[in-house]
């Protein structure tokens, strides 16, 4: 059996349970999208759809966490960055018809409270963005406990408008997501720089 | 039938969805949870789940808008109404082990692409949410476009935040949220206040 046939089954795997969620995505329809045969399923994956979810949890979130880091890593400081991240974010929205999202929020709230291996793989992967993206920070001078706070209101916040962007079917959660974002890092960047005056804003 | 039926029916539901989504929920679930005879569900829902679902989503998320509003007018301001809000809602996680967040958030993500009828019953609480919450802004004293976007950056940091914190089995994404919406509405709030000096924080 390929094992490219492996790699497209996770590719469609993650991209049905980024859209519609776990438990709304069949096997049968994940081999249909793979373009693979069913039996390829169980050869690749003898834990089935649980062995296949925890993969797909840990893999395309280490994938989301680098796709948006290249975006602040590019960009020559922190607020230019956040506001990059969050246009591209919505950009992406707006092109895949507010399908693409994070990859991993629907089937968090899915197993938050039904399967504890499963939540245990979102619970990982999001402290990983935030011990990872907490670290990304340092160049800023910030204390540890502000950058740890900065960073998990930016995912939070980046998470929170995914949720009313697809819904309503707009970018504007994005975009006022993105200005609280920068009032926070504005706020905390002024709170701990030392020697310089600021004026407010 | 009796009417209560068709009431505990619905609260099941909502409770249901709320914890493992919509797709994870059977309608032998449903009914065995809301102690109510298998027939009854088709009886007050000849539209079956989708029916059930759509008033679900209607009902709850406007039971809950009235739930978090009822923190925020117990408080003299808006940074007291958010911290106490955001407080709440972290304590009635700890207290329901988890599972008890927003009653739309999964659905709403399981729903965005797949579909149509309960991704506008969705679109229409967030909707909702937004105007009236706007116009609970109103009292501060900011300009319309200021309020909007100071409550859709409310709502966005809360339902990111109980992604997060139901995964993470933690109130640190909730503390975050409102630390980052309380940045958020103070430099608002000092932007648009006129004649008043000002020191940053």
């Amino acid at each position: 059996m390929p094992f490219d046939t492996r790699a497209r089954i996770v590719s469609a795997t993650s991209e049905l349970f980024r859209r519609q969620g776990m438990a709304g995505t069949g096997l049968k329809q994940i081999t249909k999208t793979a373009d693979a045969p069913f039996g390829s399923l169980y050869h690749f994956f003898p834990g089935g759809k649980a062995q296949l979810a925890e993969e797909v949890i840990r893999t395309s979130g280490k994938m989301y966490f680098d796709l948006v880091m290249e975006f602040f890593d590019a960009c020559p400081d922190l607020p230019t960055g956040i506001e990059t991240a969050f246009r591209a974010a919505a950009d992406l929205l707006v092109e895949t018809d507010y399908a693409d999202a994070c990859p991993i929020a629907t089937i968090a709230l899915e197993v938050a409270s039904t399967d504890e291996t499963l939540r245990v793989a979102t619970a990982d992967v999001f402290a990983d963005w935030i011990d990872a993206g907490a670290r990304r920070l340092a160049g800023t001078g910030l204390p540890e406990a502000s950058r740890r706070r900065l960073i998990i209101g930016i995912i939070t916040s980046l998470e929170g408008a995914f949720v009313l962007c697809r819904a309503l079917r707009s970018t504007e959660p994005l975009e006022a997501a993105s200005q609280t974002v920068l009032h926070a890092v504005r706020a905390e960047l002024s709170e701990h720089s030392t020697g310089h005056a600021r004026l407010p804003g």
